[in-house]
């Protein structure tokens, strides 16, 4: 009798039902009183709803720093906050399919030692004593899995023996862990999708994508199921997802972060690194993150982290901001054009000085990032998706298609990459004279994406907005100015187009189905500019809102 | 008719003229003038040959720092200082063969101008106004040729149209440019020998290599003929050099100072990225550079440059030391371990902590460093070489064998990499508890090759005691303890040996003929901490001196 050798889906459902396993019953809310899917907005639902308590809606309303500062001052116990965000997380993700891992009862042990300990010391175990941190599925915890949505990793390993770098020093100041979140398989397409959970949708619209890779986290996060998340990113995969939803967010400079021991769709690959960056609601949550974080000095831990510590950064009182409204690829879609103009008008009006960024070598850069994924002719993809027979999904065609390199072409690639960031470097330094008081640009603002949130499936796989930034290595922040309006975003008369895909963009676009979808750009610095960064989306933030 | 092709021969000849013509007739030294062969140590002789000025003795004896005194307190014109190099230099190639590209003419102008300048406007250029710094021959100027050892490059371009970025800074310093020095074929052997300029010859004994790639630079300096000299090294190339010729020297992290727009010996690779850093007799010389060209902000035109500014470092009062006396592979021939013990015995003694590496990583990490030179199976180097048919020397012969790998394999190899530097790490930090006070290691010190400068062609290629270290990527720095004594090194009684490797180094290693040769050892430092190693060197010295 031949051996029955289960399919991808059996792998793919038996994975799926231990994770729903760890949903608690009581937190679940029965199909019927879900919003219905003509509803496409889902944000505000879980604030009316009636499931949370007043406390709890609260809690998951408060930042990272009012969370910490009312768990020190004993206003609410570490228990009390991860209760609240393991529930919320439970509704956020009946709303959008947002979770992959699922361990609220590791999440609540947590934050009962912690109180523990706190009522026992007297102490905090750290500067992020009882802050609940939401996971990118692909970052590595002790006694999870990680499957990055590929089914041949649904139990290989059941469960990681150790936490990765970034997990074991922010456990160690203190955080709370209890969910990751669902991204594309491999987190190599710019949705969360994947054979094992399916789909995330966008909250603020559901007929919208949530974006990928952090697609899962981003849309956690827009629902305040988490108050900070973490997102990786080496094309747009914190940008995208971000973008969608609405949130700040950091992309940093690979080496600001600690990155060892996360599991990675493109193991080995180095002519460009993934990085990983917190994703908020909130400029408070990313700068406390991102400041504790360095100031934990990686460097002591992860082979690959720079030592550079957390800088006080001071902004010029007049702003040099350069702003590209449309790359000459890809027009961006009406919303985000008129978000560009927003903020064009109000810079300009506060007496920042605006010049326009030329896109010159984005174009070639975002064409050799993608010739780096595919440089092992999609060998570690197609043979774990072979393992159990698993499809590709057709964002994922070309890695199935494309042929192996030899280390020589590599080589040329990766020597004409380094020749297009040096001059992307002069050209940044040669705005001084463009800018009338002598100093170069301080950033570049621009979307992330041409469409405020795709509807679901129809990408159209244009990743030339974010992955430039991955080529030069920038540190990226993103700031939600604006939502899509169906009255103001109609569809612009365009008879020609810069080639097929700003076409397909163009034809796509449908002011209706957009509405509500997010407007969010990328603030661009230098390399190893984070905190510069920050302290820009603060500025911008308050500039917006003048 | 055919058309008469110019040999491999006929284009270095031509090359070598063209260099040849560079030279003062008035300061070559007749050949029966200069010292015999049977006199294997040039150290000292030009002290004595009575060709240059007592001033000129004492502006080629003086340290960075103290040059630049002088010519800011116009003790010394920079063009004193630079014809004095100049001549020195052009004496120190007569007696090692340690010079490429001789530009003495240009040299001499910049300091003319440099004169001009403050004597016009009672303003020094920049912090190193009036120092010459030569050069290893990668580093391109402006108005000269870049040949790496390799014929095809002798013309190809004849004049480069700009400085590299670190030439362009620390020429915008006020620094001075006269020579470039020797190197090996494409800069991937450890002696510094080619078709066009045939070897250098270590001037502590000229029976002995000057070692490679930076081993024109090492000569030079040793000899005084520059106060500073920048090399580069990916595998050991600046600290082999350094070793066999005494120097103080450091090869920094990437990333600490500017590497763009060198040639390459294999441009594109970046498994392993070459670095430059400065070698010189004097410390005080190493810390103004580092210094200097840190507080440049090399970042502004470097892309793969980090901001990270110079830091003060004091170091703890009692040092924390492992050493590495023999690394299991081949082991250190006499003087080299002598050299070992004295460092040893005098830390001991003034009370620091000492306690043995575990050289676990090292093995593999030197063995996949050789597999990312030779992965693009040695396709540019034969490229280059068969364009003029210039043959391979033994030590290249394995980039005319090696198979070109597919990306997928060098995925894997990088991804070992990684867990490997990982673990090094790991066991770095982990020595806090075998050093009894707490605290990690602050320092490894081992020895750079297994021999003290190796009797010239006779290297036997293991680079295991230097390339472990371009794979994690620390700062090392080099620091001389004694030289090789007849007397005191005689050969051990071994009957077992290692390996085929051990038993070679083992069976070439002469007293005699080592006699005189540099023991001089290597001081690593964790990642980034250039500082750090200088203090370390300082304080080594004055240990050893104790």
């Amino acid at each position: 009798m031949p051996l029955l050798v289960p399919t991808y889906s059996d792998i793919a459902a038996k994975k799926r039902l231990q994770r729903d396993k760890n949903f608690k019953k009581e937190w679940l809310v029965a199909p019927a009183n879900l919003p219905p899917a003509s509803s496409p907005s889902v944000i505000g639902w879980i604030e009316k709803c009636g499931e949370l308590t007043s406390k709890q809606l609260e809690i998951t309303a408060s930042s990272a720093p009012e969370i910490l500062l009312a768990v020190r001052d004993k206003v609410w116990t570490a228990f009390e906050v991860a209760e609240a965000f393991c529930h919320r997380a439970s509704l956020a993700h009946q709303l959008t399919n947002c979770l992959s891992e699922v361990f609220f009862d590791e999440g609540l042990q947590q934050a009962r030692e912690l109180d523990e300990y706190y009522e026992r010391t007297g102490q905090l175990k750290g500067p992020l004593h009882g802050l609940p941190i939401s996971l990118k599925d692909n970052i590595n915890v002790k006694g999870q899995a990680t499957t990055v949505g590929i089914v041949s990793f649904s139990f290989s390993p059941e469960k990681f023996g150790e936490d990765s770098v970034i997990l074991a020093m922010l456990r160690d100041m203190g955080a709370i862990f209890y969910v990751k979140t669902n991204v594309p398989v491999a987190m190599m397409m710019p949705e969360s999708i994947n054979h094992i959970y399916g789909n995330t949708t966008n909250p603020l619209n559901r007929k919208l994508s949530a974006g990928g890779s952090s697609g899962g986290e981003a849309a956690l996060l827009a629902l305040k199921g988490s108050p900070l998340g973490i997102g990786s990113d080496i094309g747009g995969s914190i940008r995208i997802p971000a973008s969608f939803n609405n949130l700040y967010s950091l992309k940093p400079t690979f080496g600001r972060f600690p990155t060892y021991g996360s599991r990675s769709g493109l193991p080995g690959l180095e002519s460009v690194n993934s990085v990983n960056g917190p994703l908020t609601t909130s400029i408070d949550s990313l700068e406390l993150y991102c400041k504790t974080l360095v100031g934990a000095e990686p460097w002591i831990y992860d082979p690959k982290a720079v030592p550079l510590p957390w800088r006080t950064v001071k902004l010029p009182e007049t702003l040099n901001i350069a702003v590209l409204e449309d790359d000459g690829v890809v027009r961006p879609t009406p919303p985000l054009l008129r978000g560009m103009k927003m903020v064009r008008e109000k810079l300009t009006k506060s007496g920042h000085i605006v010049i326009d960024w030329n896109p010159e070598e984005h174009l070639r850069l975002s064409e050799l990032i993608t010739e780096f994924f595919l440089s092992d002719g999609g060998k570690h993809v197609k043979d774990e998706c072979n393992k159990t027979g698993e499809p590709f999904f057709p964002y994922m065609q070309m890695y199935g298609t494309a042929p192996e390199k030899g280390v020589a072409s590599l080589w040329a690639l990766q020597a004409e990459r380094t020749k297009l960031v040096k001059k992307f470097l002069d050209r940044w330094n040669a705005t001084a004279s463009a800018t009338g008081n002598g100093r170069p640009i301080d950033a570049i603002i621009l979307p992330a994406t041409p469409f405020p949130g795709n509807p679901n499936g129809k990408f159209q796989n244009y990743v030339g907005y974010t992955s430039p930034f991955n080529a030069v290595d920038y540190s990226v922040g993103t700031i939600p100015v604006t939502t899509a309006d169906r009255g103001l975003d109609t569809r612009e008369v365009r008879e020609t187009f810069y080639g097929e895909t700003d076409k397909a963009v163009y034809d796509n676009y449908d002011a209706d189905e957009s509405h509500g979808g997010a407007v969010c750009l990328q603030v661009v610095g230098r390399k190893f500019e984070e905190e510069k960064v920050i302290e820009l989306l603060k500025a911008l933030k308050a500039i917006m809102e003048s």
